[in-house]
């Protein structure tokens, strides 16, 4: 515990303080004031001019707030944001989020602006987080700093995935998106530039949070490439850490382990370098917010072999063709199920049905058979993960299918993955999978690959348990 | 021309008979006969015991019916539909669609049923298509036998795709979820069990018809492996054919050309056949639609270089990861911005802009500053397509980017791919785009293959043009 930042009062802060909190109707100020102002916490507004913001009385300095202030969000251009920065460091407030770009990203002037922030840690001990992002959103305690969103409140659905990212935009596109069909957030953390707090001090917070059950990382460079690596490690010994990591074609940054501490290299190398400290690589935000949701949706996987129950031949046909090319890292295989699955299948469903791996129990399937089926197969020995394909077209089919589904993954120790299509109702039914716990995708391909980031999981952590 | 079945009568029939239309409401007799006649062409309508549905007169029978007319749609059970068939071609009527399904693909009993279908064509000329499809829809002619359906009217948009499915449920599930954002068909063709008209038919039909301009089939056994091919090569010299053969790997069929003129093989020889006759092939449906949708909306790529713009640098680098990473057959490479073009950028943007590829415009960009990236971008001799990434949460940046960027995508000769992420409204966004002429995806994974897909195709002409 001893490297781990405490980070606590800034992710759940008694008192904020807001430099540059205004009553003007949609500035960054006001929106971030108005977020925090839900989080129920006293709230110190500081402006030159302004009086009371929203039934708040305004300081009009940092030296005139009261003592005790756990977190200070400057939202102040550039230059005041440094000046603010260090008057809330002379006042010992020990968590800061400076909000403004304008620092390192925009040159050699604004890297000038930003190492005067560098220094305030070092002669303050207060610690920033930022500048140039939108700072952290924690769900379960209403602290929400995000001044652009269009998750609208889909976001704020709590849950147990860390999603730590460098960049604002990844964060909240990906998120946003993602949102649509049910995302379960801990923690929303934006690094931005990274002129102190940084992905290691928080990989190592939530590594021991027992609210987090997945960290999901979005990095474009690694500060502490070592330390990190051990850091995720460990990490891994108790929950998942999904990592992105931009930028390594040689266009963009090199990455692994050296002599260095920083990451370089062949994208070959990394991912065994990554693989080798329980690591799980995805390669685009699409892929870290499937990961993470799977990760913390289902239990984890004993082998790598895949029944697939659809009531479309087709879906069938193309989910084993995907399971059996096997181009990622986690080889997946068709599960073959026992005679007395089949046999089970067979008694439970319609006589022209395929009781084979891929199930095909046709259009003319009900919601029984389909359970039945669902049963038999998560009964088998020889199967270890199942994907249900599940429309509404066919006529006997119904929204009941989705709670039938849900009650069985409930129940089993395997997971159940989830596949529809309903046209513009799509997200609304994968989001009815999602509040009743399972975890859907609307490709079969992203259902694949679902089951593929289980089975790489449990390598993962096979691996470095040894 | 000597090989063609014309389909013009089944696909833009002067009367239609329905044989099983009744007055039960959500019945498929019911819903296929409301379909048909929003067509405004005469309709016969065929029960024994209705007198009238909707106002129009019922046929006690098929022999009641009057001479000459050219589709009959038969919604009775399978037993039923034999029958009715047989009676149909005996009044010398050209063109049958046979709804049921209860056919081959229950096994030996439903196999002598069909057996009995296809004895028509050779006794009676007859043609069929199906058993067990959802017959056609053909959105220009209001003509529509499809009975399940959820693009809801989106699907009714109408466009260059023939659409040419063996699996109807496959057909309406990728339809019905790609008609969100837009989707321009053509045709939809349901082939079902292919008692008589197959792929081949409808491919040689599509690569003469002037109003396609692409041509997609799922298919999981082709019927005529050589001719197939061959007709592929012909019809992939004036437009595109993609192709999704499911069932690929082990477990499913095998797949290339042999002397028994079935496909069989590995699937990396599969491939190289397929690429031989000018096939560019698909691995789901997700993929069929992306692939289609990008060959009709955009004009054809001249090499592989992508210029990436984008308001988010995370994107333009995880663009650039998915770009060089070149996991798909199509290579694709970073373009790199000739002198003149960056300085053009520089000129027009903010200090702090990248104006190397990837463009990264930063949060503060504005329209204009982005219209003139890209007319800069488009007038780069070293560029083949742009990839532009566009989110609406920068402030300055507006719904009007769509408008502009449709604007120069229309101008000019080369390719102009959207990528956007909106949360709750990204569907509505992309569809904005397609209404625009501008074809669109979600994710940057799927944005990059759009642009593999156009730079696949250029290859595909130029080999099987030499």
């Amino acid at each position: 515990m001893n490297n781990i930042t405490n980070l606590k009062t800034l992710l759940s802060p008694r008192t904020i303080a807001v430099i540059g909190a205004t009553n003007k109707d949609g500035s960054i100020g006001r929106i971030i004031f108005e977020n925090l102002l839900t989080s129920g916490r006293p709230l110190f507004p500081v402006h030159p001019k302004e009086k009371e913001i929203l039934g708040v009385k305004v300081f009009p300095g940092i030296k005139e707030l009261p003592d005790g202030i756990d977190l200070a969000v400057i939202v102040t251009g550039a230059e005041n944001s440094v000046a603010a920065a260090l008057e809330c460091a002379n006042k010992c407030i020990p968590y800061i989020i400076v909000v403004a770009g304008g620092f390192s990203e925009i040159g050699p002037q604004g890297k000038e602006l930003e190492d005067r922030l560098k220094e305030i840690k070092v002669k303050f001990g207060s610690r920033i987080l930022g500048p140039n992002t939108l700072g952290i959103f924690v769900p379960r305690e209403r602290i929400n700093t995000i001044f652009v969103e269009h998750g609208d409140k889909a976001l704020a659905g709590g849950g147990k995935i860390a999603f730590i990212t460098q960049s604002g935009s990844v964060g909240i596109e990906a998120l946003g998106l993602a949102s649509n069909t049910g995302f379960g957030l801990r923690v929303f953390v934006g690094l931005g530039n990274k002129c102190d707090l940084d992905e290691l001090d928080f990989l190592r917070y939530f590594a021991e949070d027992k609210d987090t059950d997945c960290i999901a990382l979005y990095v474009e460079n690694l500060g502490h490439g070592r330390k990190f690596l051990a850091a995720a490690k460990e990490a891994s010994l108790v929950k998942p850490v999904v990592l992105l990591k931009a930028g390594q074609t040689p266009a963009g940054a090199r990455a692994v382990m050296s002599h260095t501490g920083r990451l370089a290299g062949s994208n070959e190398v990394v991912d065994g370098a990554l693989r080798q400290y329980g690591i799980l690589r995805v390669f685009d935000d699409e892929e870290l917010c499937d990961a993470a949701k799977t990760l913390v949706m289902c239990p984890p996987a004993k082998g790598n072999r895949v029944a697939i129950i659809t009531p479309g031949g087709g879906y069938g046909v193309m989910g084993s063709d995907h399971i059996e090319t096997n181009r990622g890292v986690a080889g997946l295989s068709m599960a073959e199920l026992s005679h007395a699955t089949r046999e089970c299948i067979r008694e439970a469903t319609l006589p022209f049905a395929s009781c084979r791996n891929p199930v095909d129990l046709t259009a003319s399937t009900t919601d029984e058979m389909y359970g039945a089926t669902l049963d038999a197969a998560l009964d088998d020995d020889g199967v270890d993960i199942v994907i249900c394909a599940v429309f509404f077209s066919p006529p006997a089919v119904s929204a009941v299918l989705i709670a039938e589904i849900a009650q069985r993954a409930a129940e089993s120790a395997k997971p159940v993955i989830a596949f529809t299509k309903y046209g513009p109702f799509t997200d609304l039914y994968l989001r009815r999978f999602y509040d009743a716990g399972v975890v859907g995708f609307p490709s079969i391909s992203r259902a694949v690959k679902a089951a593929r980031f289980l089975v790489e999981r449990a390598g993962l952590i096979s691996a470095i348990r040894e």
